[in-house]
């Protein structure tokens, strides 16, 4: 493959970067993670959407329920990853507040605004400016389009907590956007 | 929503988290961005190869493209956050050379190893490790599964390069794992 590719080889310096790029380096900090994660994140539900067999209800469900799977092995990927002292919660509600702080400062660089429960296996999770809204344009005739922003999230959240050995139910539901609410149900077994 | 989930509201404390949450706080370096994006990546990359509409050679290259499109719109809406200076680079070899330390650094925390170029446009982009196929089993058996972990880079240089103002072809291949080389061949206009 090198055929043609000769000649002169600038390597890339690790010291030593030229003006140019010391200049650029503070770009880094445009390029971040973050934003990485969302846009690979649009991307996907755009190309998902794309692809979807059927335009309709049915369609929208299969690509809703598949969005929902590719969150649920990245939760589960991550949480696979934790130290195997983080997983003794002591309490179902640490593990939620672990989700609403850790688990939302490692996907977003902030904490959740809200939890309530019912103290019965019921958690609220509220974000008033969810990341993966906030590029959509707000509007009540936009809001129709939000649950494509979600499902990756609910099934996030449902494979981090299968991995604390809690068996949930995750739903979410938005009122104006870019506020939306995750509910977790707990399933007992 | 909240019917049923009023009661006791445990919310999120920003400041003077207790003390199992800051021992927890740790945690966000084990579930960092780059795993995430990692993860995210892996997931996509199984999620387009289970659907695939076709499993034979015409079905992958399908699959690949797609991948490769996701890519270089991953690759533009990162080109299209760089501030206007970023953007008017005296030569193509600093573009280049951009992408090797910033790009590479925003997406996987490193700079590529290896730079070259025959100075007519062509240029070879080496990684020694790269990070979308450490996850893979290494072995000879393996190495035709490599390119479906390179379409998604390979789109996002081309479309890191267009915002450059760069027209470009990219292709990647793979010797040995987990090294791998991305050919860039400059499209004269």
């Amino acid at each position: 493959m090198e055929a043609g590719v000769g000649g002169h080889a600038p390597r890339c310096r690790r010291r030593g970067l030229p003006s140019q790029a010391n200049q650029n380096r503070k770009l880094s900090a445009v390029m971040a993670d973050a934003v990485l994660f969302e846009f690979l994140h649009m991307e996907m539900v755009a190309e998902l959407w794309a692809r979807g067999p059927d335009p309709g209800p049915g369609g929208q469900k299969t690509s809703l329920s598949v969005l929902e799977s590719v969150g649920f092995r990245v939760g589960q990927a991550l949480g696979e990853r934790l130290p195997r002292e983080t997983l003794a919660f002591r309490e179902e509600l640490d593990a939620l507040k672990f989700l609403c702080k850790d688990l939302w400062v490692a996907l977003f660089q902030k904490q959740i605004d809200g939890l309530r429960t019912n103290h019965q296996g019921t958690y609220v999770l509220q974000d008033n400016s969810f990341p993966l809204l906030t590029r959509m344009a707000s509007g009540l005739q936009y809001l129709e389009e939000a649950p494509k922003f979600l499902a990756f999230t609910c099934g996030l959240l449902r494979g981090a907590l299968i991995t604390l050995g809690l068996k949930s139910l995750v739903t979410a539901s938005v009122a104006a956007l870019p506020t939306c609410k995750f509910q977790v149900v707990i399933q007992k077994s």
